[in-house]
């Protein structure tokens, strides 16, 4: 495939899993209670309705998805893991936006959660998303097989848990605070942490429904992990040199704030020189996992990472 | 058994599944590294300790236990799943207990963890603790069955989640700032909400990890809901002529709040009234499901729970 077809094959497929995760997350999100549910607040679930539609270019859902495709597994089930994956991220977007954590009034250029609601209802429709996750993972309807759930739900927690992306939070924070200048070790842990492990479990989310072989995964765990680096370090980059229109959010405030970055650990040259190669290192690992053209869109998504500009 | 060697009983199994339960806790909250974590970081785990450890009656963790030893089930994977519970018990206290929320300044005497730490802090052990509720419970060593595990981890969400746990404490906050008087109705199935999900979720626990029947488990659930609702009812008349030292929390604080309670619906006599009814109604639960002799530690905690000085 040339370089342009694919760039639009990769194009398509992404708007097209945007909006099957938001016709997904709608069902999910719907006033319909389930069994073991007593009843749902019609506030509360507007909150995680609005911190969880309508946004964002849904990279994590597609990652599950195209992942899943490698082994022809495509459906309901795994759109359902997508979605789930999807609510704990917008869950760490909103309690990462409070007050007493970034403090941030916009995301996507709305208000944010506890701007459009209050602050508690911020938490609560967190809280509510987060949980909600493991809900629709641990159903029957996310897969046949109760192994494959169980371990979907074992893998999500362990990659947005302590050890996982609450962890790189909490680093981060810590971090803003230090008077020391941040070690470019550091900040790659943080960041595997905070973004990487939730990138990561998306592949290996896709891997696990589909049924991939030991090479296959590793080869995925490859891929997820580069990406990962690769689309925190291009975050990076664009808020040092990012305009705040183009983001939603405002930009340079990484810099005001102490944030721990690889561009500030780095320097900018450097910082782009490590996105570049790590978006090659992921395109490699597809080509040693044997995916062939199955994985030409995965592979886009690398090059996309790096070349984003928004 | 005579009353008072069952009450003796029921103290003596209290305090023994509170340290196993600590001691649970203490191994799963330990430094070391799970597969799929990278790094835990030091303070985000100090504040979920904090938040779980050293505290509390255990009541949710000895439900677990008693539930399951009505079946012969018992050892590290009851108990896995009784500290699970215990987590997510733990993070609502964090959460609601944050100045977006409840804004306490104490928790069982010591200072709540927003206090202790920081906001950020307990906002994300919190996160942590809910998060790693599932990750135990999908966890193999928890249930070699995964059927079970799935269904653990479902049944945890759902109890804990927007229909259930999370749902109630926003219908809390709102009910806070109504002007009309609280309907008992409305109060009633807040408190299920609220309340009353994670102490049935407790008793479903045991019941799917001994492998109940479909009468016994229909019986739990009736003893599950009145205990639940039972304990919400008592909670609050402990609030109206509780004393502050013997709580360890600001007491009266519910009527200064125009916190929806059934004693400010009720009057405080028909409150004790169905206080002591439900206690009844749990009892004769545990009669229906024909569990004899072995359910009189069960029995004794329903009398407990009516009973209760604070």
């Amino acid at each position: 495939m040339t370089e342009r077809v694919t760039a639009n094959l990769f194009r398509t497929r992404l708007d097209e899993v945007a909006a099957a995760t938001e016709t997904t997350l709608d069902t999910l999100l719907s006033p319909l209670v389930r069994p073991g549910e007593i009843e749902r607040p019609a506030r509360l679930l507007e909150a995680m309705r609005y911190s969880s539609l309508g946004g964002g270019k849904r990279l994590r859902p597609f990652l599950v998805v195209e992942s899943a495709r490698l082994f022809g597994a495509e459906g309901e089930g795994v759109l359902r893991a997508a979605a789930a994956l999807e609510m704990v991220h917008c869950y760490s977007l909103v309690h990462d936006d409070l007050p007493a954590m970034d403090d941030d009034d916009l995301r996507r250029g709305r208000p944010t959660a506890h701007k459009a609601f209050d602050e508690a209802s911020a938490i609560l429709a967190g809280d509510g998303l987060l949980t909600y996750a493991f809900d629709v993972l641990a159903d029957g309807a996310t897969h046949k097989d109760a192994t494959v759930r169980a371990d979907l739900v074992l893998g999500l927690a362990r990659a947005a848990g302590l050890g996982g992306m609450v962890g790189g939070q909490a680093l981060d924070l810590e971090a803003e605070k230090a008077t020391a200048p941040h070690q470019p070790q550091a900040i790659m842990t943080l960041q595997a942490m905070k973004t990487g492990a939730l990138l990561l479990y998306a592949v290996e989310a896709g891997a696990r429904i589909g049924g991939a072989d030991a090479d296959q995964r590793a080869a995925l765990v490859k891929y997820g992990r580069a990406l990962g680096a690769c689309f925190q370090v291009a975050d990076d980059i664009l808020d040092a040199e990012g305009d705040e229109a183009a983001l939603g959010k405002r930009a340079g405030k990484d810099a005001g704030r102490n944030k721990a970055t690889l561009v500030s650990a780095l320097g900018l040259d450097a910082a782009r020189e490590r996105r570049d190669m790590l978006a090659i290192d992921a395109i490699e690992a597809l080509e040693e996992g044997g995916f062939g053209e199955k994985a030409a869109v995965l592979a886009e998504a690398a090059r996309f990472t790096a070349a984003r500009r928004s």
